[in-house]
């Protein structure tokens, strides 16, 4: 029993309406939380975060479910900067109506700010920063203005 | 079935070894969890954290399982800074081995920096920072060296 490991598994219950995203990189799920938005201030709903849960895919996975909240196009895409394998499941009346993995592309447009100060996207122009993504694991994006290399892109959404 | 509500509590498995923190004040799960120290740097075994869980105590609750990890003592008395009701639960072998309420008493001495920085225990002298609890929901502290009030004590801890 002891090689099974059965009890390691986090397994969180079905959830009527929401989200769930699923296959989140192992340790990231707070930092989809970031994402989300979600802090002490505007919780009104259930969530549950499973870290480090066993995958058959991943080896190791985050899962997070959201009660009655539908994330929508661009948070998918912000998640994609931190878990580019992710999957969101939309759920109604507990069956999936949605459901589709995240897509981080070669270039990244509108998500994020740059951490160059003095970068001009940050100069108050009519452009919207873009990254090329030079690397997916970890995520590793490069500013299309300044060249500045970003790591930690969360702290620094749109 | 639908004032029942029955599908919004968030159940979690049991854990073999760890520990349990149970009736943290809602909204407070990812406060506990920065005490912790917990980041995706540092995540080496399984966590469960369940957000606005249903709670007949508490009205609504949050719920954290960490599996192969005891807190310590300090820890505990960390978490009743933001969680004044938290139950602490260390688990071995899917039994409770030990189980206590976190204790939160009107003054809190070496347990977060002040955060004046012109205090006189931020100047390294030798004297452990203290405060007077002035609230306890939500939690607020006074600094008992310079009066500076503090609301948000968990980015501050020792």
């Amino acid at each position: 029993m002891e090689d099974q490991n059965p009890i390691k598994e986090v397994r969180l219950t079905p959830i009527r309406n929401g989200t769930v995203i699923d296959h989140i990189a192992c340790g990231q799920a707070l930092n989809v939380v970031k994402i989300l938005g979600i802090n002490e201030n505007n919780i009104y709903s259930s969530i549950s975060i499973g870290v480090h849960v066993s995958s058959k895919a991943l080896g190791w996975k985050d899962i997070i479910k959201i009660e009655d909240v539908e994330i929508d196009q661009k948070k998918s895409e912000q998640i994609a900067l931190v878990a580019p394998d992710a999957t969101i499941s939309i759920v109604r009346d507990f069956y999936v109506a949605e459901k589709y993995k995240v897509v981080l592309g070669d270039h990244v447009t509108g998500l994020a700010r740059c951490t160059n100060p003095n970068c001009i996207t940050n100069k108050g122009e009519p452009i919207l920063p873009e990254f090329e993504v030079t690397s997916k694991y970890p995520v590793q994006l490069k500013c299309c203005y300044c060249e500045k290399v970003v790591n930690h892109i969360y702290d620094n959404l749109l």
